[in-house]
């Protein structure tokens, strides 16, 4: 999968542009204060220069400090202009001017999908019989496709699989990226359903200026954090399509259905593509959608053909599943149906992406506590609160785009306890550095329990999950 | 691989379209003398209506009954316009409006390749102590890239390896298809090398109205003709690419490197793809290059890496190695090298295609004696002879046009023999019908020892071939 959540591109945001801008203004400063050797100064103002040369270049306006770029979004993307005010999302760009983030609402009417309504999450917890899992309470799983359809067939007994999937692209992955996994781990245990988690190293190298061996190994390393959320064995496939993919000719024949009716024109127009585009991007969508239909794993599902798919995701992915939709019943096969999160913030606020090359934009898989404790407390964490005790006091902080609060929406969760967080921040009676000290207290025990799992996994417990098989479910 | 000697595409050329006309009005005239149903009538009334109008609309010509159509090649192809005088020639279409055929000499010039001079079938010839292939002695492979760098190699005892293929549109195969397999396996027996043979099964289901079952049964059932060419199974391994590149991690990986080093500028420059033709035939090129590469078959080479590739193809299959040997260096492999071969003519005459769908175009692997022998005499077989007795004796016949003289040229084995027809022909002291004969008595045996042969081939023997396995090579 082509997730928004990875490592830096060369094609830089407005925001990201403006970020290294700031901090290379401080650098200079920095070396200035300190009476730094004149060949180094010299160098980081020419680094400075030439950042504002290409700020204004993209922007069209001059850089400012403190003054974080507004209105103008351009991007040198792969993606198409899905664009709506100030937000554009497709699988390789999500980027907004909105320090709230990007608007949900305007993208279920943009993409055609449904909102996860309240009659839909307490259909849910009707069915399984439990609390709706945060993630549906709180509305990081925001929208869906064909989801009621899916419940339909698991009222009448007929069961479904799930299908989920990351790109391999660095070995550092980010309490970011385990959204989708955490929520998908909840539905399997609520449905008692099979899983398929396709790793797109074949995706990695083809976008990316890595090696195949690298990719391949990232797949394996980001594989062994997979499985420390504590998927079941039993029901579980990981898969590398490096590997996969040339050990089942049922999925190639698959892949091979799906390029036939899909035209370059349709690839262009819901990805992006232009004639420069390698072959193997411009094929790769099919590769991603294969693993919606049953049929694409004989061993795993008994040759079963028509077992229907569903596809948790973040909702940048959802392009790829759009065509998926669109091919399915030209072929004979069941339309996937799809949950779509919203993404998660980076430290630094809403409207910048996370980056694996910048260990101070999000919480990393491997960050001690200390760490965890320093990028939260030292303002990388963008903060809705007011500049002093005392302002702060009188009008209260914005918890909307307060980025420790939003994180605590995705990790804490007690409902009331946020709840109480949300007022007392906004009336001003909870200060940032209390916020920031809670979402610590949870942060530290939930990377140090996912760093002693993921000890645990061994490469004899990766090759068993990576290893085709019948899996082990009830229908 | 898409070669030109295939059954019917909805595409007609200009001459087919006239050839279907002439065969529709003589239908209808006889149908009228036979006084038959005036439904029967009527309804062949309509066709012949219908191909006029289609006739019209290619040629910009009113359709006249003995007049074939001239001087203007319009192609509904896929590919791009690699034309040159009057020649089209690529993967999906070979034209020509000259009763010669192609002009070869013009195409080694226009594709950059070498011609197969005097020198370099010496040199094979020296290097094997066999006479050099009827093939080569008549120019039937003409065109080569690199051939002496293999051979270098070879003297200084480095090995290479065999690669050909077939695009297994229809079960039924005729005399011209054997050409490349007769031809690999002389190469085979006289360097003691292994080979590779690529059914494109994945492409034909791309390209044709075709399900994936159909087009992979066509594969086993070529693969039985081929076998039958009599290739030795401990230095020959055939595959299915939609069987085998679900059976090999190795070939998907050099699949997708190749895929990442070609644009789709790139393709659409070489085989004239545009923005409506699916994302399968985009990326199919790759499939085609693959096996160019020793690191394909892992299992077969010994893991060798560095192994030259000599293919041996019609030269319509030359883009698609133009484009991998393009891409070979960028991605660390060595160019393979190719031996080119024309086109075998129609029997209704070498400016038009042979057609499966069409019994007459030529000498099918499943023909009768009796069935050779209508079809060579019954005027299918296009004649460079005169209208009369008379007229033959005195002014002699044409052989460079003459479809069985042709024939002869590609089976008739004594050189001495076939230079004596060329001249009694020419001279008129040899009659069309002697000369026919004289084919018939050579495809006749050709065509019943190819049975025979075929007959023994189990669909073990099938098993055999068609499975991964170290070949048996010395070097």
């Amino acid at each position: 999968m082509a997730d928004c959540q990875e490592d830096g591109s060369p094609d830089l945001t407005p925001m990201e542009l403006y970020e290294m801008l700031s901090a290379q203004g401080e650098k200079v400063r920095g070396l200035k204060s300190e009476k730094a050797a004149k060949t180094e100064i010299d160098a980081a103002v020419q680094l400075l220069l030439k950042l504002k040369i290409d700020y204004k270049k993209i922007t069209g306006q001059d850089y400012k400090a403190g003054c974080p770029p507004t209105d103008i979004i351009v991007s040198n993307s792969n993606g198409p202009a899905v664009e709506d005010g100030n937000d554009q999302v497709d699988p390789w760009n999500v980027s907004t001017t909105s320090a709230r983030g990007v608007d949900y609402d305007k993208l279920i009417v943009r993409f055609g999908s449904s909102k996860i309504d309240q009659q839909l999450i307490d259909r849910i917890g009707r069915l399984t019989g439990q609390i709706p899992h945060r993630f549906l309470r709180r509305g990081v799983f925001f929208s869906h496709r064909d989801m009621h359809q899916v419940l339909d067939a698991y009222e009448s007994k007929k069961s479904f699989f799930l299908y989920t999937g990351r790109g391999p692209s660095s070995q550092a992955m980010h309490v970011g990226h385990l959204i989708p996994f955490i929520f998908t781990k909840w539905l399997q245990d609520m449905f008692d359903v099979p899983l398929v988690i396709q790793l797109t190293d074949d995706e990695k190298y083809l976008w990316k200026d890595l090696t195949q061996e690298e990719c391949h190994r990232y797949a394996v390393e980001n594989a062994k954090d997979i499985i420390a959320c504590g998927f079941d064995v039993n029901k579980t496939f990981i898969f590398s399509d490096l590997d996969y993919l040339g050990t089942s000719p049922s999925f190639y024949k698959n892949v091979v259905k799906i390029q036939k009716h899909v035209t370059f024109n349709q690839v262009k127009g819901i990805f992006g593509f232009t004639d420069s585009d390698c072959i193997g991007k411009i094929s790769f969508p099919a590769i991603q959608a294969a693993p919606s239909f049953s049929s694409s794993f004989p061993q795993i599902f008994n040759n079963r053909k028509d077992l229907q798919c569903l596809i948790p995701c973040a909702i940048d992915q959802d392009p790829y599943f759009r065509m998926t939709r669109d091919v399915a019943p030209r072929i004979g096969y069941l339309k996937p149906a799809l949950l779509h999160s919203t993404f998660f913030p980076a430290l630094q606020g809403a409207q910048t992406k996370m980056s694996a090359s910048d260990p101070n934009s999000s919480i990393f898989l491997t960050d001690t506590p200390k760490q965890i404790k320093n990028k939260v407390i030292n303002k990388h964490a963008f903060s809705g609160g007011k500049d002093t005790i005392e302002e702060h006091r009188n009008y209260g902080g914005n918890p909307d785009v307060d980025v420790s609060f939003m994180y605590l929406t995705f990790f804490l969760e007690d409902d009331e306890e946020l709840e109480k967080i949300r007022q007392d921040y906004t009336s001003g009676a909870l200060l940032t550095g209390e916020l920031k000290k809670r979402l610590i207290e949870i942060l530290q025990p939930l990377i140090a329990d996912h760093q002693n799992r993921r000890k645990q996994v061994t490469d004899e417990t990766v090759m068993q999950f990576m290893t085709p098989r019948k899996l082990d479910f009830h229908f």
